[in-house]
Order: C-alpha cells, then sequence, then structure tokens
C-alpha cells in the first residue's frame, strides 16, 4: 500500500473493519454498497462508520490511469484511505483461475463477526496459507453440516444451468459479498436467473461452473476443487466482462 | 497506551503477534517467558519475531514507580514496545472478581492459530462485549464436547482439593498461559500439587475456586458463572500474593 499512517498502538489489535474497493478510472467501483457494508460491519463491532468523512475523501483523489485497490479502513479511533496496485497474483487469478481446497469451519459463537469484515485479518491470511502449503490458491469455508459458505476473502458464485448462484449471506451467516450482489443483479441481462441458495459441497462440485467474487479478483473461476480438476466455463469472460473487468 | 506509531495500512489487518507483561518497578515480570511465546506466535504465523530487538528495547525504558502495561507488538513489519497505566477495570477484577459467563466455541479449523497471541483480537472483545451484554465481566470458551478452554485474555486456573489445575494448552488447542504456568509451577510452596488437565464445564462448576489469570490481571476469582454466585476463596490473597499482586 501507499503512505504510511500514525495510529495508537490500540489500533494494532484488529479491532475496526475495512472496505476493498475496485478504483477504476472513471471512479470507485460500487462504492455506495462497500459504504455501506462498512457502516453495517462498524456496527456489528459497536460503533459508528464515517461514511460521509470517507466518500469526502474518496472524492477527493486524483483519478487513476489503471486500475487501483482502494482501501478504506476504520478503527475506533481513526480513518484511513489508501490506494495500491493490484497485486500480480490477483490479475493472474483472473486470468488463470484458482485452485481450490475445502475446510470445515465450526459453528459460530453468539459474539460472532463473520458477517461484519473486520480488520482481524489474520485468520483469513492464515486459511489462504494453509491451501497454498497444500498445493492450492485459496480456500473454501464449508459448515461443519456439509454446506459452501464462502472464501476467506471473496465470496462463492456458482452457475447450475441457467441459475447464476450465491449463498444467502443471512441465512449462512457469512459476510454479504458487494461483488457476488452486483453479478447476481446483472444476471439478467445475460440471460440468467439470479439464485441465492444454500448448497452443499457435493452439489457444488457438480455445478456447471464455480467462482471466487471479490473487489479486485472479479470473477476468479476455480479451476480445481480439492484436487478434481474442472474445465473452463465459457461464461468466465462474458461474466467478467459484465462486471466491466 | 502511550505514544502513537508510524505503520503501513498493511499492519492494520492483525496479522502479527503481541504479549502483554506486567511491568513492576522491579522490572518487567516473566519477561524471557513472553519473549518466548512471542517468537512461538510468529512462528506459527510464518514470520521470525525480533525478540533480541524487543528485549533490547525493554531494557532500554525508564523504571517504573507504579505498576504498569508493558506491550510488545510485533507486525510483519514493525516491533512496536509500549507502556501504558493498569486499566482501572483491571484493577477493579482483581479485588472484587469477576462474573463469568460460559459459551461454546467451534472446533478449531487446520489453520487455526489458537495457539497464537495474535493481532487479530476482535472477536477476543466482542465475546467480552457479548458477556458484559448480558451482565457479566468476562466469557469462559468452552468446547462443543463440553470442556472449559480459556477466556478471551485470560488463562483458567482452578483449585480442586490441594490440586492446582489448569488446562493443557497443547492437548486443549489453546494459548499457553504465561501468569497460569508460573502460578502452577509455585503452586507446590503453597502446599499444592499443580496439575495440567482437561476438565468438563459441570466438574469446573464445583471447583473449590476458580480464578482467569492474566498478566495484568495476575488472579480474578471467578465470582459466579452462569449466573451461579461462588464464595470468595481464602486462596485468592495467597496466590495473588505468591505471584506478587
Amino acid at each position: 500500500m501507499t503512505d504510511r499512517v500514525l495510529v495508537s498502538p490500540a489500533e494494532l489489535f484488529g479491532d475496526g473493519v475495512f472496505e476493498t474497493v475496485h478504483l477504476r478510472p472513471d471512479g470507485p467501483w460500487l462504492l455506495d454498497q462497500h459504504l455501506a457494508r462498512l457502516s453495517r460491519s462498524a456496527a456489528r463491532l459497536g460503533f459508528t462508520a464515517s461514511t460521509d468523512e470517507a466518500a469526502a475523501r474518496v472524492a477527493a483523489l486524483p483519478p487513476v490511469i489503471t486500475e487501483s485497490a482502494l482501501r478504506i479502513i476504520q478503527t475506533r479511533e481513526s480513518l484511513h484511505v489508501t490506494v495500491s496496485p493490484i497485486p500480480d497474483s490477483v490479475r493472474r487469478e483472473r486470468r488463470s483461475g484458482i485452485r481450490v481446497l475445502s475446510a470445515a469451519v465450526g459453528p459460530r459463537p453468539p459474539w460472532s463477526l463473520s458477517a461484519a469484515k473486520t480488520l482481524s485479518y489474520g485468520p483469513n491470511f492464515a486459511a489462504r496459507r494453509w491451501a497454498q502449503a497444500q498445493g492450492g490458491d485459496d480456500c473454501l469455508w464449508v459448515s461443519l453440516d456439509g454446506y459452501a459458505l464462502e472464501a476467506p476473502t471473496a465470496s462463492l458464485v456458482w452457475l447450475a444451468g441457467e441459475e447464476l448462484c450465491s449463498v444467502p449471506p443471512e441465512e449462512a451467516g457469512i459476510l454479504a459479498g458487494t461483488t457476488a450482489a452486483e453479478l447476481l443483479s446483472r444476471a439478467g441481462s445475460a440471460g440468467l436467473r439470479p439464485v441465492f441458495r444454500m448448497i452443499t459441497l457435493d452439489e457444488l462440485a457438480r455445478a456447471d461452473a464455480i467462482w471466487f467474487a471479490s473487489a479486485l479478483r472479479g470473477l476468479a473461476e476455480v479451476i480445481s476443487l480439492d484436487g478434481v480438476a474442472r474445465a473452463r466455463s465459457p461464461w468466465s469472460p462474458r461474466l467478467s466482462a459484465l462486471l466491466g473487468y
């Protein structure tokens, strides 16, 4: 990321929220939706997000020439807005797809922050390192009773016939994906029917196509799931184009 | 905490480790043990802790007149050593004890960082807020099969007859408590026998006394567990004195 920021040591303990926004030459994409989620995340942590201030700082940014990563980070004490390049690994995953390993995660305790995008991101990084240590690129979290949930830094999207699907955030207790919701809202223009529903890992393995959706990657196609290779889908370039990636 | 620190935005994502040390007028208590744990925590996150540099910075601190909180914080990019006052709430908990609510936590995934003291402390704060919202002071994490594990920021210690007990960290997959280990190592001098063993919540409720052990609180006696009041133990002042609190 770009500049260094001055914080109190207490701000280093992951007790805040953030958003990653795809910053395009024509402006930050889906900014309102990201700010709304920042606000919901902060509310779950018991504080109020400075969304007006964040919007003002984003509006004051100079335009970018190439796509970039915009991060809006808010601790209980301060707000930070940063711009950084899209990592090469992200571009590669968009282009070449990702090998995914599934792993069960336990039921969430009553204070769970799993529906908030918090700065306590250590376990998310650790989950990806775990997948990478086994020759994968990323990890798919599955409930103890076998339902696919989400990835450490992305939402799950899949195609089943003419249905373009994602996991219902409230029912699953997961983060509501901004990119996935936008994709489903545009499904009709691609002749597909948007559906939010639960899916078991077994059923997912039989889907026509699977993607991880997030602001920087857009859609990264799952090219292998738990070691089983999957054919590339002709829908990957179509749906990516639909989202402007 | 005291001074502000300059960090990169990436350091705000909880992907580091820390230790809280009881800084006494005669020096930092159990510093070597805390540095050793910092090192183990960092290894679990895949990086090397700068323990020599941390020790040098701690040695260069001016002596304190009253007990204080020393924090050693290490991200993947930088090391921070800070000194701050002991919060009033901590002194109150030492003196008056704590009301504790238990809550089940799911089995840990393979990449779990639960044995590391990481900066992704948001869920720990959230667990305490959850307990406080129900009229408690703190929370006791219990496995799905009913075994007491640890608290969000403390280790569990209990007295059963002449046995002074704590939970075995490796077997339970929890953080190894520095204060609890020190207490058990000194149990003999109080005529007690130190035992690391698993205990169900039901059995714990019948213990002669229960404490939460941590560097700043020392021993905070559990004066109610899941709403059931517990008589104060004569061992609380004795064991606290044994540890120099």
